[in-house]
């Protein structure tokens, strides 16, 4: 019996005392499964998830060289308030690596054909910062003839996430997308997917050279958050897109508000008659049916009660209109338009 | 031929110099079309938007009173600036009341049977702080025997608000929700048709007492936005509730960010192995058919590109980690776990 090889992995560890090391670990490559294969890692992006994984809290500034030539270390201190929300993951040495794409170097009996073949894969809980992956072959890529471990060693994040934007968009009937953090790697590669697919796409970005950038790929609808006039320009692209559909690439702050608002301007917009409540959708007979329910229920589920009754006339005397006008919560004023004052009676 | 009755209507007027002016305006009420109904307006209710449109961009405390005891009038000045967005409403006078409820005084020869019925309705273009309004019958909706006018006032936009939530939320698969602003008149509606249908609602309000109103009204989950153990309490409620839709009935500042990470956040703590990548849903044949297309496309739509290769000791490397880790636009790095050092040779 031959011994199995061995191979590299990478770890990243992080103490419960708040010391973060980064170290390599030499692993024997176990036997695959009959539906397994032995893939040789060629290629592995460092994807923003990874590095997050990969440095924790830890300022990467503060990191600093250890270990020997042989077998080098990082590490780093962390402070004890960033451990914070660390549990789950203290004192474990984790792999790390999300995608990457490599060689098929040996196989499962189900599965010999695909030896000699270049796959893409994702690390799942294994990680693809390593040497050798045994996966399940219906978990991988198999990538077509000429394609090379570099070619599809990011084949599954960035495109099953622009692809992901597409179909949800489809499936929920939706016609245009907005995307933020649009001149991102995934960004540009929904740039390359909507102009395919003809979809109108309106990309926000950050900066005049990241709209450069995007209006030099052929997109049409390029607006830069920075720009005194992002706002006006917004509910523009918002209105000749149909776009009701976005992806907050950033997260935080005030973009989700913003760009809700918008839609909701553009939608109140095209409505015929003026309203200041939205743009619901509905057929007749589910009209029909809420309006019944309101009706059988009017004094008990739908009940309102209100703070005053002013006639017409109170309802223009400035005392009245300083009352009515601070909308306090639970406060609500009715108008009987056809009773005399009712206040100073 | 009896002359016409004649009522009086609300006018809302902002002249181009910066007037607001409020009065009222005596309206010959016109005969009814064979399908329209004549109702004497018994009751509207003050709603935060007909405010929005009574007052428009006026200071409440800078309005006074005008006119004269039998034709009064309230007037207040609008600073220049404060006129901006209101072009299209200048030098009209505006009809206002978005809903209200009266009784059928007269009717078309088709609808004749309405008579004496008390009938609740949206003012549409009109305004129901009137005294008398015309209104085509099938935009009533007529109210059961024994509703008074003031039961029925409010029986348009809070409940419709209220049903269209829910509506939305069982059309697009959803099983809970989250409401903001959920004190208010509509917040208590949304707590009884909930409780009514049993629908786990998340409700977010903003101080001790709104959270005391709505736990006495019966409300399981009320979260405090302004107490300090807001998100966890947040992220909690969404994974008991498994809440996916969200209404922010009061928009701008972060709130919907907040919840958008939130209920991310929980999506991905249900999943059961660990993914940065959120939470899309796709069956089997879709999914082939995306991976399908990103590996037809891997070199053209798909291709990244990559700033740098490193090996695995590389990684570990304090200077390439500053580079890597500083995850500007555009620029992304590969690991080639069976190569030797490249930057360094």
């Amino acid at each position: 019996m031959t011994q199995n090889r061995s191979g590299l992995e990478l770890r990243s560890k992080i103490s419960s005392l708040g010391t973060l090391e980064l170290f390599l670990e030499e692993v024997v490559v176990p036997e695959p499964a009959p539906d397994e294969l032995v893939i040789r890692i060629e290629a592995a992006p460092l994807n923003p998830s990874d590095i997050i994984l990969l440095l924790g809290p830890a300022d990467p500034s503060a990191i600093r060289q250890a270990g020997t030539v042989e077998c080098p270390r990082a590490i780093a201190t962390i402070s004890p308030e960033r451990l914070v929300g660390q549990k789950s993951r203290l004192d474990v040495a984790l792999p790390v690596g999300n995608e990457g794409a490599g060689v098929v170097i040996k196989a499962g009996p189900d599965v010999q054909s695909l030896i000699g073949r270049t796959v893409a894969a994702r690390g799942g809980g294994q990680g693809m910062y390593a040497q050798y992956r045994v996966l399940k072959a219906p978990d991988c890529l198999v990538l077509p003839e000429g394609a090379s471990p570099r070619d599809g060693a990011s084949a599954f994040i960035n495109p099953l996430t622009v692809l992901g934007m597409v179909e949800t968009m489809r499936r929920e009937g939706h016609k245009a997308l907005v995307h933020t953090a649009a001149a991102s790697n995934v960004g540009q590669m929904l740039n390359r997917v909507c102009l395919a697919d003809s979809i109108p796409l309106v990309n926000i970005v950050r900066s005049q050279a990241q709209t450069n950038l995007l209006r030099k790929m052929g997109a049409r609808h390029v607006l830069d958050s920075t720009s005194p006039d992002f706002r006006p320009a917004l509910i523009g692209a918002l209105a000749e897109t149909g776009a009701t559909l976005a992806f907050d690439a950033i997260g935080g702050g005030t973009m989700a508000a913003t760009i809700l608002a918008a839609m909701e301007e553009v939608a109140n917009a095209g409505s015929t008659t003026y309203s200041r409540y939205g743009s619901p959708k509905i057929d007749p007979d589910a009209a029909k049916r809420l309006r019944d329910r309101v009706a059988a229920e009017l004094t008990t589920t739908f009940a309102s009660h209100y703070t005053a009754e002013i006639s017409l006339t109170e309802a223009l005397s400035p005392d009245v209109i300083a009352a009515y006008s601070r909308l306090a919560t639970g406060e609500k004023y009715l108008i009987v338009p056809n009773e005399k004052a009712h206040l100073s009676s």
